[in-house]
């Protein structure tokens, strides 16, 4: 059914691991460069054995969905994927698929960061009007944050009204957390996923010691079996063979190299990826930003004030260091975070466009672009606090709720 | 609150795992003796760290129960403990504490081995009239036997019925199958259990390999938490401090003694233990029986016939090769089988002790022994072939339903 060529699923390359020769880590815990410097996304694709998200495949998206692409897809945020054609495949025929997205809850306020995926996984149900669910992994940061488990349910469930504020469709949308939802068909198919991967195994795709506790060791087929649809008999029953679409950013690729590793072995269909980027610090695009340090992103919390602070005085500028160099040399727009940022959250090409000319030839200065992204960032959060107030427990429990979704598909 | 001193429950002490110096092996999977030996008890005992259980407990039993102590109690067949003296205190304080046993339903027919914990669990419910719960290990067992999820829940149900057959009181009785139950409030102890675990500890206690698969390194958890009366909130919610007492074979020690290693650093009480000897296979005590040889045991399903055929034809004999040097010598009781099993099932203790004595003094012959051990056999066996015909799917449905069991402690 592939129709690009593909590299292998292959389990326990080391990628993950920490090792003497490694040039970069990149694994759902650590995410760091070379030297300090960028993450080197062509480097990740070769090594993670994943496909590029090349232009043709964006204007399949839009032809098939009938939608301009989301400027996430149409700027290369997400940027490499795995089956994602054959995902698109199974759409053209007819047929449908259902989204898999998650988040680990392990503070209470999301930075911009943490909506990515979710405003593209909002993106993608819309286009396609498909069942999604989404994985709160409580149990995750209770054993790597050392939380309590109280304190991890309560965080998920704070953080499920940021993701309901996001916009998701309740009668496609089951979010669920793991210390609620683990058992049954769901815990068989963890058994049927752990019988399958060794220690050896797992030390090769995450890096895990002899020392990490066996929390931590038996916790990716929690993450894996969401990719399989009997894992939810009360969304899925009948349908084993519906495809799974996993949104996230490429961090996440080592469980899903493991789960589509393991898929046929079990007699299930290997899931489908579409993988991003990781949004930029403001300090700078050496990674991910940092939850230890609040300057170094903005929370959906945040005020306008905050913001337009944060922005002035963190945000990394390619500008010049004076207005002459400026207007003589124009900014380096390679490390120009309001440039960056601008290319996630600015819907307008034309606009966007305009000022990547003006700025990279020095007529328009640093300060003009960070007043035009602090009032479009002060804008989506308000917009998010507004939707976020008016998320009330009972909503939380009526998406968490274990029910049929009986129009999901239409 | 202990009365004897007691040995650490040292965890990582490599007392389970295979080591080129060990010259014998006991652990949940694996029980060989030295060279071919019997099991040399007093040894694992002091390898384990757990106590002796001496008559005078026995006594105190008696005492506080108002009843003569069961067989295997009064006979040594558990012969171990760990902190049974603290459970008593806790009764007679007029407290109550609960009772966990548990099977792992890898074949379709249990043999008497099977049925000893169950009989002797029995004994203890209906004498200090006290709740328990029985784990049926059905994931365990698909994946240590490779046996299929729906193949391992199916033996589960059928090991129910023997283990329902043997009397329980449905009042007092939580009967759960792993993968029907593991989830909410049980899940989050097994998390808080795996946090407080390496591989490196697991590797010690239960002799993993890095080769293992990580299904089998994170199972300990689910076999240590049904020792917390917080993983079952339907019966035991507000009583954390609940002391659990584990009748078991000293094979699943191991589990037990990471139990109770764990259990003060996550604030729960440690479990208590009382401990039996193995039951001997019919050729001869050297370990347990085994399931690959059906001549090896007297199955709950063997017929009358079947079970005086493989009584004469394969229980080990300590009678001398001539009449003549058996009346000269006696029967070396030492090894005899037939006598052993007697002292398990052989309710009379007058009857058992003059047995012994004239087999010993060669003036009974094994014929004579053997024919009895068939009659008590052949009783027990349609006693419980009886029981177990009666028992109904939806007898079964009612020990396994999540229910509150109001008159648990009266």
């Amino acid at each position: 059914m592939a129709e690009e060529p593909k590299n292998g699923d292959a389990v326990g390359s080391g990628v993950g691991g920490r090792e003497a020769e490694e040039e970069q880590v990149v694994n759902p815990w650590e995410v760091t460069a070379k030297d300090g410097g960028k993450i080197d996304y062509d480097k990740l694709i070769e090594k993670f054995g994943c496909q590029r998200l090349e232009e043709p495949l964006v204007r399949r998206v839009e032809r098939l969905t009938g939608r301009h692409a989301h400027v996430f897809l149409r700027r290369g945020v997400f940027f490499a994927h795995r089956d994602f054609n054959e995902i698109l495949d199974v759409y053209e025929r007819g047929e449908k698929f259902y989204l898999y997205t998650g988040r680990g809850p392990s503070s209470e306020a999301l930075h911009f960061g943490h909506l990515v995926p979710f405003m593209f996984t909002k993106y993608l149900q819309d286009a396609f009007k498909v069942p999604l669910v989404i994985q709160l992994t409580d149990d995750e940061k209770c054993m790597w944050k050392n939380l309590t488990v109280e304190e991890s349910k309560r965080l998920a469930r704070e953080n499920a009204k940021d993701i309901i504020a996001c916009g998701f469709d309740i009668t496609r949308t089951f979010i669920f957390s793991d210390f609620n939802y683990v058992g049954g068909a769901f815990y068989e198919n963890m058994v049927k996923v752990a019988k399958c991967v060794t220690f050896n195994k797992v030390v090769g795709i995450f890096g895990f010691t002899n020392e990490d506790h066996i929390g931590k060791i038996s916790f990716p087929p929690v993450q894996a079996v969401p990719s399989f649809p009997s894992s939810f008999p009360h969304l899925f029953s009948g349908k084993d063979n519906l495809r799974c679409l996993i949104p996230c950013a490429i961090d996440q690729d080592p469980y899903f190299r493991m789960t589509r590793d393991v898929a046929p072995r079990i007699g299930y269909q290997k899931p489908a990826l579409i993988e991003s980027s990781f949004f930029p610090a403001l300090q700078g695009e050496t990674g991910k930003m940092s939850a230890s340090d609040p300057n170094s992103a903005i929370y959906v919390t945040d005020s306008s004030k905050d913001i337009k602070n944060k922005v002035n005085r963190y945000a990394f500028s390619g500008g010049q260091d004076s207005i002459e160099n400026h207007r003589k040399y124009g900014a380096n727009l390679e490390v120009d975070i309001p440039v960056k940022y601008l290319g996630f959250f600015l819907e307008d090409d034309a606009e966007l466009d305009h000022i990547r000319k003006e700025y990279g030839a020095g007529r328009m200065l640093t300060g003009e672009v960070k007043k035009r992204l602090i009032e479009v960032l002060s804008e989506l959060v308000e917009r998010h606090q507004r939707a976020r107030a008016s998320v009330t427990d009972e909503m939380v429990d009526a998406f968490m709720a274990v029910r049929p979704l009986p129009h999901m598909f239409s």
